[in-house]
């Protein structure tokens, strides 16, 4: 059962053509689950439903449970206002273009108020070909290395998956903290503070001691400190004050 | 052979911590080659060598013929200045978090002219431990559904390197510095020292003093110093060292 569905994610499916590896399906089953995606829509598997499929969707064969197994590529995009297909290389026309950041802007843009979408995948060896790529609007390229340019199916997947996630929730993790930044005020005192030691324990660079100190408080103010780590420093600096003046 | 080495990717290594199934090896490293990286390091594989990784690779074998096997994350880490952990979940102290593209972004930050950059994932049932996740500068978490937020391994390392790669590819203007960034073990031997000198002034939180530390340790690992700070800050504590030791 998905939970919480995503209203934009929700019109997404993912369309395997003629996958040859069961091991593929699964694995690609998963990675959309990962993603919040759940319509996975396979035209003519080669070897499917099988064991393989379900072992390597690990938690996600609620996806498998309900996979829609069509005839043509047709027949699993026919009711989708907008479709996108994988594409390794260019090709003799060209066709328009875009990374899979641009395909999930795209896709965004499309909005969750309009038809479904599909985002087809071709066979492991040979991808989508001519006429089935001609029943797309955009052609998306994984962007990657000239010295292996071939992407494991479910890889492929994954990896458009994921920005359409990113993008359908803006996805900038918050950021957790669980202190107050330290104050300019806080830090003066911790530099006063630090300068004071730095003296009675006789550190300094004999050669440019106004230097040290500028290259501490680069140090410190690039740190962004909160306020319980300038509690740390301060109180490590009392002790030190402490330990050193007991001498005496 | 790796064709065109890219300056920067050169610098980045994967490592894999205690990695169970030897096929999510060799997808990682397919993973890899399709992203222009090739330099994997496994930290104590469970079943390693084995012909199920090989196959996964595909016709990234060679990637795993220079595989670097490692018997410990400190092993592999050690001459790195940038270490980013993946990790699934936020901590109960919490850790710089940062998406798959702000850390791809930090990488490009780093820069090809500093050390070498790596980026750690952990088991594929639980991932990295709190002192494996410590020994990181930064933590990456992917953003997953919260259906099933848990990726296969290689699909992590396909998220991270496809994120390396866009990012790498895109020209980022290199960060100038004055000073080398000091490596994990300037960073290991900087701690151990801090660790002896709070003892011997006497500085500890009677509550908790392992939380102190681990504060300690977010904070200066925070800053990524480099190393002439380094050398400041131990220069530091040796004074405190010498004036604490007078006394007795």
């Amino acid at each position: 059962m998905m939970t919480n569905p995503h209203p934009l994610r929700a019109k997404v499916r993912i369309v395997l053509v003629e996958t040859s590896h069961p091991g593929n399906i699964g694995a690609a089953a998963r990675a959309m689950k990962n993603m919040g995606l759940d319509r996975l829509y396979l035209v003519q598997p080669v070897d499917y439903p099988n064991e393989k499929a379900v072992f390597r969707s690990a938690s996600a064969s609620d996806v498998l449970d309900q996979v829609v197994v069509c005839a043509s590529l047709q027949e699993a995009i026919s009711d989708c206002s907008l479709v996108l297909g994988t594409s390794a290389r260019q090709r003799r026309i060209p066709w328009p273009l875009v990374t899979p950041k641009e395909a999930a802007i795209k896709i965004t843009e499309h909005g969750a108020g309009a038809g479904d979408i599909a985002i087809v995948f071709g066979r492991e060896s040979k991808g989508l070909k001519n006429e089935e790529l001609q029943q797309c609007q955009y052609h998306v390229n994984i962007p990657t290395s000239e010295a292996y340019s071939s992407l494991n199916l479910a890889m492929a997947v994954q990896v458009l998956s994921y920005e359409l996630f990113c993008a359908s929730e803006a996805a900038t993790p918050e950021r957790v903290w669980d202190q107050l930044p330290a104050t300019n005020t806080d830090l003066e005192h911790f530099f006063g503070h630090l300068e004071t030691t730095l003296a009675e324990v006789g550190f300094h660079d004999p050669d440019n001691p106004r230097q040290l100190l500028t290259r501490l408080r680069r140090l410190f103010l690039r740190i962004e400190p909160d306020q319980m780590e300038i509690s740390i420093l301060r109180g490590f600096l009392k002790a030190v004050n402490d330990a050193t003046r007991r001498q005496f």
